[in-house]
């Protein structure tokens, strides 16, 4: 281990980049024209314009006044001064949630670190056992469990601290699961209504060789939940269509670009080449070639449009079922529809932003498939990611480079050059790996065929922590690759395994206290600095700006990346525990890392992020079950290492705690999953109560009618042919009726005459 | 192993001794005094009365016509005769699913048996391992893979037959799966109308302090179902009064018996002792002694009615509430009701007589420390059970009982008795504690609280199966008590384990070739005699039976003990699949267990026993699941064995199998398993709107009125105060109701006008 002051000296330094991250950002944040990349969500909001002064045009771009400079820190107070309630107002719940898993981190790790700072450190520091084995031992190793002697007696004072550890976590967590539950509750209570309230999704619908997809689905509805059906709307398989808009913008930004480039040099026409990304084919006029290629595109837009229309085969299996009162959608949403249950699937619909359109039009049978083949992907993944790019490695070296790009040869062949390349090409495809591995878990998710993004991000972030957990928790303990580990833990007994681990892990307490200084502490710094989107912002806001509105859409105000930050934040919560008896030396850097951390998401969701969809704290359940194996992990090899440590007694208290803790888990889950999942038929109730009260006349059916459209269509405003049976002889059977219900008939023409009552 | 000569011998004699019993059987079925012991179904169903021969007397109890012996064996084809529709009407689904098992025993192994003995016995026999080896082998030992020398190719034809048992295998499960999901829906698609299809079980009703637990149910469901509700019932605690029944009960046999006595010998008035068993106290007059003590109870068992019926405090949070429609209560079992999910938890009633009164008097808080406690225990009871069973051995020695009972003292002395006590004491405790294993598995099922007997089946047989996979299986493989096995498996590595147990598989074949024989062929050929029930059936007519009635309630058709019967055939299955290429021999004797068994069950179930309750084969998931389990061991096992054969090639083929098997498992699950646990809309609805069509005036709250009424209660005719808002003038907020729905009060009106003009 490194001695006290090597790790004094490392944070020291590690403060202060972060230190120089923060002064840069509190710079930046101050020059009006950054004032969109840090700022944006007052301006989506419609609270903040562009800056206007009636001053020197400089003054538009840099701040010239100093007082603003010597208050440069006010941003952290200000981020927290925002209270709960109206910050959830503000951002919504999905990210007052999420930056309360920081909190939760200090709520545990503030009285960890006080506790073992009195009583363990003192515990540790006092006994002799490196010393009397005159080996070379720093300061930070006499503080660690590792200086207390074989068989001591001082071992129960650990014992007794981690059962307070344990106890205090499960009440911290407890009161949390409880306190986001009732928040989503209530948040989902308060909402105003919104289109999901009244829909359900229905997958596999079966195939009727009478009846197309959408007289199918109304006539099960009518006939299955004859009070409660109000309308519904089928899906297209519009993902070709969605293509050809995409690429259509991407063209039409060319164009703007290269219209503004005339424009400021109207002497040069610029030009284009038309082959892969411009780098070459036939020179032709830029305006010229993107104006046509955009008419083309047009042209075979229109013609998808029709297709997809008029083509029964376009239609999925699939619809967005909407009922009258939120009653009936809870019924339908909960309950099984047909006796084979693999058809007529319902489940709640997600918010109309948070529908994964693509997904919806894969058929049902494959999911099994899929999901089988990505399980043993995900396996391969963790276990053996290093084989792919071992040989990436082997390739990419100054030979390879050589062959492949002859005419580099002489770059190459230069001395600093080369000696660059032999250094940070392994690392570099290594990195690469790291940094594309959250797109790949999300695309593994995407195939898996999840149906609404807040699903995606969860399952992805679910990936994610494995692969944490495995390659870089346990593979900094047990040097080596994932698949040398797994090779050792098949081979080795489960007594042993924790035993192992375990004994390895007061040695890499400083490694990870590095660890958390420059990947935790660095990374938060400079997440608030957002040196990317403030690179693209101001090269768009260059070449593709020319209206107020093109600059509004050159914002990037981003989102909590859920998938690829909360695994990391487990992976602190995971040290924390794992260390907090080990090596309490760690604690402090771990309560650092979520203090900062909570200050910068805090200001961060109240200034910058946009959320694309709000899942009402979906997400918990997720967290939660991550926390308590984290918990696990940590009383298996707190187990492993004390059992190494002659104290062997220990082992039968200690394993209480597992069983105490999922036991902990499976109470938890029956108490508050309910709230995340379901949706309570009171609630719903007192809601439509409440509703038909105050809005007798309301045209629910006009509200939900393009509410589940595909947003090729809303966005490009394509006529597209909803509701079928509009018309009063509707053709339903009224022999199913008993005199003292409505037909939907008739409650269709009543509400079609309140709505023109109200019109 | 044995010779081939051995098992030989061994097989004829235990084939003879099951045919004794078949033997036995056969005459004793024929006697007419016996025929309320093996046909009760068909007293019970009223088709068969006692035999009234206009004969001599001796003809009354013995069957003097000859012809009959001659065919005495003509109840096998009998027993097949029966086709299975009809079946399912005669017995019940339960039943008739319940001897499909054996029947899927059969169709698993028998292609088994053909297969490998074309196929495996003669690569096994042809090789010469053993031969080479100089040991000393048998027959038996040649046929197995035990003769493959290691490393040899032959073992592909190993791995080949095995691919295809598996694959044959998940074939008939799912076969078998979807037809019995099928049966089911069937079943209770074309059942008559049954309390059940309308009650909902609500628990956990909290508490209201302005409400009494019927009037917050009444309103709490008048509001959030308010087209569907109808009624509901409380729930009394009246495990104190059903006990004070229980005993009088008792007594009043006792009175019964000395009164009989009297009868037949007038000059001698019998007479009993008032202390423990009638074995010590003072003399009293018998039918004196127990009118008196009738009398007392039955002032006891007044009193305690009164207090049950009016105190507020004997009412349980617990309610049976009804709905108008199948619909309705499918809807209201299968959501949510409130916001926190531990009120009003909502679950599907089990049919009347499946109810298990006493656990509905459980508070649920104290569900999940019980849930706990008991899964130590199992754990304990599973791997420790050994412990207490020693202690009491080490205790029933000569000396112990000579100090308990020093009286007993000059027979103990006598040379012959003492070994006789020497030798089975220590067995003798053993046995009684596997006796009563699985009473004590059911009572641990009990407390856990769950409220059905169908369900506490299905736990118990859980446990059960646990415990013979840990006990018998494993504990007959690996020699030493589950315990050291516990250590064992504990102390050695995930890939060592397999490879221990594995090696030791094909030693183990000729034990349970003889455990096979002797548990399983003897015990069912036993099970068709009935001996206890014949035993017990005599004494009572002889002693109790006065009246017709009498005998009718002296009868014990019995019913099928799943809970003890279905791990022991799991143990079978489990036998056959390890075992089908690593020694064929044991499956032909797994194939006649399974034959004799389907036979002697059907016989049972037409004709003898009388089933509690109907579940409509809701245990079937379990039953597959334990297929699963059984599958995946005997692959780890071959896994295991062809791993110390030098055919370690073999792992990465054989791997893929537990994780299709599985992946199938989750196919099965998604795709069937609901309908053992949901009741789609669809069905409900269609059965509702049948029933609305052809009985247009049903009375339905009349029906359901005393459906759900404790069993107490209806035997003893005693009145309990019902529904509680009879009259018009409900005070049920209006406002919640829109014009086009009814109030409750309004369609109670309409029910009790249509109820009038039917009677």
């Amino acid at each position: 281990m490194a001695s006290l002051q090597d790790i004094g000296v490392s944070a020291a330094i590690n403060l202060l980049s972060a230190f120089a991250f923060l002064v840069a950002f509190a710079i930046l944040r101050l020059q009006p024209f950054n004032d969109r990349v840090y700022f944006p969500k007052w301006y989506l909001r419609g609270i903040r314009s562009s800056p206007t002064h009636s001053g020197a045009l400089v003054r538009k771009f840099v701040n010239l006044d100093c007082r603003t400079y010597i208050r440069f820190l006010n941003w952290m107070p200000a981020a927290l001064r925002m209270p709960e309630p109206e910050l959830i107002q503000h951002a919504g719940l999905d990210s007052a949630v999420y930056i309360r898993i920081y909190l939760l981190g200090l709520k545990i790790f503030i009285p960890f670190t006080v506790l073992s700072f009195v009583v363990l450190v003192p515990v540790n520091w006092t006994d002799r056992r490196l010393e009397s084995m005159d080996l070379t031992y720093s300061d930070l190793d006499k503080l660690s469990i590792s200086n207390v002697s074989a068989g001591s007696k001082r071992f129960w004072a650990h014992i007794l601290v981690f059962y307070v550890f344990t106890f205090w976590t499960l009440y911290v967590l407890y009161k949390e699961y409880e306190k986001i539950a009732s928040s989503r509750l209530h948040f989902l209570a308060s909402q105003k209504r919104r289109p999901d309230q009244y829909t359900v999704l229905v997958r596999n619908v079966p195939p009727d060789t009478d009846e197309s997809v959408s007289e199918h689905v109304e006539h099960f509805f009518c006939v299955n939940h004859p009070d409660h059906y109000l309308t519904h709307q089928v899906v297209y398989n519009a993902n070709r269509l969605a293509n050809l808009v995409e690429q259509k913008k991407s063209l039409q930004n060319w164009l703007i670009y290269y219209q503004n480039k005339y424009e400021r040099n109207p002497k040069n026409k610029p030009t284009t080449k038309t082959g892969f990304w411009s780098l070459w084919g036939t020179t032709v006029d830029a305006i010229d070639y993107y104006t046509a290629e955009i008419e083309k595109l047009s042209k075979e837009e229109a013609e998808e449009t029709e297709r997809v229309i008029s083509d029964p085969k376009s239609i999925m299996p699939v619809a967005f079922v909407s009922f009258k009162t939120r009653w009936g959608a809870a019924v339908c949403a909960q309950t099984q529809q047909s006796s084979n249950p693999t058809l007529w699937l319902t489940e709640w619909a997600p918010e109309p932003r948070d529908v994964y359109w693509p997904n919806l039009a894969i058929p049902f049978v494959e999911l099994n498939v899929r999901k089988l083949i990505m399980a043993v992907a995900l396996f391969f993944l963790t276990f053996f990611f290093m084989i792919p790019i071992a040989f990436v490695q082997s390739l990419a070296n100054i030979e390879g480079i050589q062959k492949v790009v002859p005419f580099l040869k002489p770059i190459i062949k230069k001395k600093f050059v080369k000696s660059i390349i032999q250094g940070f090409l392994p690392g570099i495809a290594l990195k690469i790996f790291l940094i594309l591995l959250p797109t790949i878990l999300m695309t593994m998710s995407k195939i898996e065929g999840f149906t609404s993004l807040s699903y995606l991000e969860r399952r992805s972030a679910g990936k994610y922590h494995l692969f944490i957990l495995v390659n870089v928790f346990l593979g900094s303990i047990i040097t080596g690759t994932a698949f040398e580990q797994l090779h050792q833990f098949v081979n080795e007994s489960a007594n042993e395994i924790p035993k192992t681990v375990g004994a390895t892990v007061p040695m890499k307490a400083t490694f990870f206290i590095t660890y958390t200084m420059v990947d935790g502490w660095a990374g938060i710094a400079a997440e608030i600095l957002r040196l990317v989107p403030l690179i693209i912002f101001h090269l768009k806001n260059t070449f593709l700006v020319k209206t107020e509105k093109d600059r509004e859409q050159a914002m990037d105000p981003g989102s909590i990346a859920f998938a690829s930050s909360e695994p990391r934040i487990q992976l602190y919560f995971l040290l924390g525990l794992v260390y907090s008896v080990v090596a309490p030396i760690l604690l402090p850097f771990i309560v650092v890392f979520f203090g900062l951390a909570y200050l910068v998401f805090r200001h961060q969701i109240i200034n910058v992020y946009d959320q694309k969809y709000e899942s009402a704290a979906a997400f918990w359940p997720d967290v939660h079950w991550r926390l308590i194996i984290g918990m696990i992990i940590s009383q298996l090899l707190l187990m492993g290492l004390l059992s190494t440590k002659d104290a062997e007694l220990s082992t039968p208290l200690l394993v209480v705690l597992p069983i105490l803790t999922i036991w902990f888990h499976r109470i938890c889950k029956n108490r508050f999953e309910s709230a995340f999942v379901k949706f309570p038929l009171q609630d719903a109730m007192v809601k439509d109560t409440l509703e038909r009260a105050t809005e007798p006349n309301l045209n629910l059916k006009n509200y939900l009618q393009d509410a589940y459209i595909h947003p090729v269509f809303k966005d490009n405003q394509i006529e597209v042919p909803t509701a079928i049976y509009e018309d009063e002889n509707n053709p339903l059977v009224p022999t199913r009726r008993t005199s003292n219900r409505n037909t939907p008939g008739e409650s269709k023409r009543s509400s079609e005459i309140s709505s023109e009552g109200r019109v």
